[in-house]
């Protein structure tokens, strides 16, 4: 048995763009193939051809897959692979639009933060949270990631900075339905007002909080946030280093504001990815291109920000892997318009479509390092989109989702 | 007769933007009424207020008016006017987006525009075009608009560039459903290569183009673009005086890409709106500001365009009224994303929430002339937004639109 889509105008298979791990993706990487077919079966692509060729496809196939049970008719329209969104901060309580207000009218973070703003507003709103309200609000933001595409979705903790609190938001994230959603660590966000120092509540989190989270299973990554005056050099380095040792894979949250330390660390340690990387010069951008570390840019937090882009060219050009992602949070990116991220990187990061779609699918699969994904080839997951609009116009308007349908492990999921 | 709506949170009526026509919008101006109702009968507004007082209001009310025929109870969202969008290019055919690729890579306008694309490229496919299928398109579009609580729409021609496509594009626009739809003669666009010189064309135009639109009413406004080495000084005056003998309003195109004088000519010439505004030096601010013209801002397209963004905060400071407009178009702006526009606006005009708002509703209803909308007032059009989401969190997310219901005339429309 197995299901069919059929009467695909243009299928991305990204076939080229996986082999080279997202380097230096051309439109004849995307694996574009007209008048396209797919078949699937028990959430895996059995078969991703021409469709003059499924006759011979589904004959070749065992035995078992060759009853086709289930069959859509997609009329032309576009299929590529789901989006893959590896940043966000989706799980947390409270809103922080009245200090975006005062942000946009001058008014300093520090006075922000005196006023009762800032990260820790979100962590004392998430604190307060029930584990069901917490559910409830985060439902509707992943149903709206869905609605867009994207087929697996990152959720990082960080918004209660104790073990209470950190384990509620990623139970909360491990219980949310659509995309797959892959939990993140991030106890080390910021220094919660009970602790005296960094230092302090990083011990705190490696012995008290990270044997926690890996023996309840709740996530399989740790993150830390590195800059100036909060997590950086080596207690940054130690605390990675005891994730490490606890079986987590590494990600960074590296040099956004300043050059501070967060890529050489990354690279030195094999993070999977360092994130944001905005501030760095021609040593970490080489280093970072030299490494297996991703690359993740979030041109809309920039954009909220006021703060320059990544450069994303020169990364690409000395062959680093790039992924984009939203960094969905509600303090410096309250959005999550897939589009808009793809339209900055266009406009300001000088990224080609091309790359802009295999940094969202390939790149971001080896960032959160799912080799089942990304691309639409046999063996690999059935996560994909039915997309009305030709693939040359992604990326280009905002606002709208051209998504009509998606299909996350092989189900046709309500949009 | 009337219909009801009630159990809303919060309303916001504009009462106090309407008054100051825009100037100086703070909260307080936006008129906020808690636990608000409000009464309609064919299609305007017979009160507005507190839903405490709805029995008294009733009572007060002409006996025709005291039986409420309809009732919606919007449990406790928000209520606040429709948008208005002053200034869009909605009806085209063909698509732009191999050329916005070519443009993020670098390659030149010139060098667009030699290879067959730039608005002449439109032009081709809108002269192409059948009104059918330009009509069913640009449906859709408009559906867009108003799924984002859009309830007047303004359209440009100016991209057939001669007398029957012209007229086919305003006819299309005239025939649009849902949001009351507003068109404007922008057959001074661009200078259509039938034609040797701008003077010319513009002569076409004045003789044999402006007099047939008159004719057939297919619309009241006229527009130019005026920009060095397109359609600039006294052939532009001339144009817009003989426009404006023949009864229409005028609009300018205004100082986008080079101080150019477009600003200095809608204000001699008592325009509607000056457009763009980018340019201006002190003496343009001070000229606009102390005139009745208002400054249309369109940064959605500053932002495609990666041009600088308009002095809205010296503008506002100075008095000028202010107006916000998604400049939708298939080059410079092909999104309609007014969640967008307004976070730009606050993110690099600094310009308030409340000034944002009071921009899309009594700015541009001023900008177009139309004195019945932009405020919920007894005896203005019923034309209003039901939003799941505290005023407060408007223009903050983009990309996703809060908008439950829309109604246009006092009907509910279908999203």
């Amino acid at each position: 048995m197995s299901a069919l889509i059929r009467g695909i105008g243009t299928l991305l298979s990204l076939e080229g763009a996986w082999k080279k791990s997202g380097r230096f993706v051309q439109t004849e990487d995307l694996g574009l193939i007209s008048k396209a077919a797919l078949l699937m079966d028990q959430g895996r692509l059995l078969w991703v051809g021409p469709e003059k060729k499924l006759k011979s496809a589904l004959a070749n196939l065992p035995r078992q897959y060759q009853k086709v049970t289930r069959e859509w008719d997609v009329q032309g329209k576009t299929v590529l692979p789901g989006w893959i969104d590896g940043h966000t901060h989706l799980v947390y309580g409270g809103q922080r639009w009245d200090e975006f207000e005062l942000r946009c009218q001058g008014v300093s973070y520090q006075e922000i933060a005196r006023q009762g703003g800032g990260i820790l507003s979100t962590v004392k709103a998430t604190r307060a949270a029930t584990k069901q309200s917490l559910k409830e609000i985060s439902q509707k933001r992943v149903d709206e990631f869905l609605r867009q595409g994207v087929t697996t979705l990152e959720i990082k903790s960080g918004y209660a900075l104790d073990l209470k609190g950190e384990i509620k938001q990623l139970e909360v994230a491990r219980s949310l339905e659509g995309p797959q959603i892959i939990t993140t660590f991030l106890g080390a966000h910021a220094k919660p007002p009970e602790f005296e120092t960094h230092e302090s509540y990083l011990q705190f989190l490696s012995e008290k909080v990270l044997p926690q989270i890996q023996k309840k299973k709740l996530a399989d990554r740790v993150d830390i946030f590195i800059e100036k005056n909060f997590f950086e050099g080596e207690m940054a380095k130690n605390y990675l280093r005891r994730a490490q040792d606890l079986g987590f894979s590494l990600v960074v949250h590296a040099d956004q504001l300043s050059l501070s330390g967060g890529t050489q660390i990354a690279v030195e340690l094999g993070a999977l990815s360092a994130d944001h990387v905005i501030q760095l010069g021609p040593v970490e951008i080489q280093r970072l291109a030299q490494s297996e570390t991703v690359a993740m840019l979030l041109p809309l937090a920039d954009l909220y920000m006021k703060c320059e882009y990544p450069p994303a060219r020169e990364l690409i050009d000395h062959g680093a892997c790039v992924a984009l992602a939203t960094d969905y949070n509600p303090g410096s990116c309250p959005s999550m318009d897939l589009s808009l991220v793809g339209l900055l990187a266009r406009l300001y990061m000088k990224m080609s479509l091309p790359e802009v779609i295999a940094a969202w699918t390939v790149g971001a699969a080896k960032a959160l390092a799912l080799r089942d994904r990304g691309s639409l080839l046999a063996g690999f997951r059935a996560d994909l989109q039915v997309v009305d609009l030709d693939w040359r116009g992604l990326f280009y308007q905002t606002g709208t989702s051209p998504v009509t349908q998606a299909f996350v492990g092989g189900k046709s999921m309500p949009l």
